[in-house]
């Protein structure tokens, strides 16, 4: 399929004829902004045969591709507006795969409201995408992960290790969902922001310790976590008690949750639950930040009689 | 090289501490704007045998990946501010290609006053980087395709043809630097919206004749070139008069010029003559637009006879 005819047909729909696109007809898109905004902006890579196989289709890879990066704008407050895209494409990327692929965009931009303002496409014999994702703050309002306060509470959103178990097996539909199509929690961020709840997030893409630590090193403190108060799913509940050879610390270091880690003061406590309830989101309190006496800004992990268990993962490589 | 010492020895100083990098700290960067601008965005990717070799080296392969990015800000007329980065590794990767690789980006960072603010790092068997990059401009005022008018002359920056003949031979210097280091006409493209003397542009990528095609299907209108007006270097002309096996045809479809086409009234002549002296930069009227009789909008072009020459190839796929 030539370049001109892969945008028209499927590309060139993804615009909405949003005016930033430019109906993809020049090189460049542009942006602009009310005189109150900022402009929050990441960009993800994902390589065949490191993060999707190519029997995955079109459909799941250009989902989790763009899943995955708007939980980037989750964890900084942002509301997502537009996407680039870096295509690359083979003999294996036929019509089927090209219109699964548009169509994967599709269902996460009328999801999520943002639409695809240009971009690349490219020839390469081992496939990988890339995009590039843009969202809006108040000038000066993020979250970021240098906020967090000694003694502000942890919280984490959702649940945590299904997307671990989703690469392991092929029966639990509910964890290979997650691990295909997980939701970056937009709301959660913007209303963390706007009700002034938190100024620390980070998403859960490492791993919930990795990630956790990042905040640690940022914002200079330790943290303390309770392993009984992690949030798991009923799946994996069920894996956990019925598998003997998975391990807490296995869905903690699992990664690709893309859930949130957040920093809140314990007396605003009570609005969390109370958001949590208004987002039908379970958010969960996990442990806390604490002064870090020797500065190696290190998380200490307990088991419910109190007794440290050792961590010797914090994450997974993708 | 793990991913953090790659991006803490190479990377971070790239970032000349600017705010937007954030210090590369979180997943996503932030750009304020002025009131009055707004910003314009283009992406690029290069892949291992499509757009360059391994063994061009790191400097080279970054050197030309931005020069090129840049060029879509030429071509729209903006002024460069930041760019994000998607970096590939593999064992091949080490610390000498990334020394040259930074070093790379870097001569064009201070050549054109932009600082990096982001991006990702991935394992990849073949390598590829994508750039995307971000300049701005006053609100509603860019150059573009769609711009050009009836009776319009049609110029062209510095010289074209180099860089095919920078890619046909290794005896050449100035062929092969154009090859390699394409100058991205920043400063034209920025001078010809602030003095008003066009709103229609594009760079030389696929080919003159290929970008200019661009131009016509976008603006509705047929060209007219004569060929002995196209600029040529005194190495592509020598070339030219030594080989017969090389015809302009070549030069003019080759790609890779990175020069700009515009659109210009015929009565501000004078004034392009005068920013041509003002820049020390070459600018060449090679034709002019016209209306399209039969709507197919092509490209007429002809030699010092008025005799037309018919064009089978129109640019160069990368």
């Amino acid at each position: 399929m030539r370049e001109f005819q892969l945008i028209e047909k499927f590309f060139k729909p993804l615009t909405k004829s949003c005016e930033a696109s430019q109906n993809l007809t020049d090189d460049v898109a542009k942006i602009s902004l009310k005189k109150d905004e900022e402009l929050v902006i990441s960009k993800d890579v994902f390589v065949e045969d490191v993060h999707f196989l190519r029997e995955d289709g079109g459909f799941k890879i250009a989902s989790k591709l763009l899943r995955t990066n708007l939980s980037d704008l989750a964890a900084s407050g942002a509301t997502p507006l537009y996407y680039m895209l870096g295509f690359s494409k083979n003999k294996h990327v036929d019509e089927e795969f090209c219109s699964e692929f548009a169509q994967g965009l599709k269902s996460v931009q009328d999801e999520f409201g943002l639409c695809l303002i240009g971009g690349d496409t490219v020839s390469a014999k081992k496939l990988f995408f890339s995009i590039t994702i843009f969202g809006s703050v108040k000038k000066g309002k993020t979250l970021s992960r240098n906020q967090a306060k000694d003694g502000d509470l942890i919280f984490v959103s959702g649940s945590i290790g299904d997307a671990f178990l989703g690469r392991k097996t092929a029966f639990d539909r509910h964890v290979i969902a997650r691990h295909f199509f997980p939701t970056p929690r937009i709301n959660l961020g913007k209303k963390l922001l706007e009700n002034n709840l938190s100024k620390c997030a980070i998403d859960v893409s490492d791993g919930l310790l990795a990630d956790l630590r990042h905040i640690c090193e940022a914002s200079k403190l330790d943290a303390e976590i309770y392993s009984q108060k992690i949030p798991l799913s009923k799946s994996a509940q069920k894996f956990f008690e019925t598998n003997s050879k998975i391990k807490l610390t296995d869905l903690i270091s699992g990664g690709d949750d893309y859930e949130l880690i957040f920093a809140v003061n314990p007396r605003d406590r009570k609005k969390i639950a109370e958001l949590s309830k208004s987002l039908k989101l379970d958010i969960t309190c996990i442990g806390e930040f604490n002064k870090s006496a020797d500065k190696k800004f290190q998380i200490t992990l307990q088991d419910e009689k109190n007794t440290k268990i050792n961590i010797k993962k914090f994450g997974h490589e993708h």
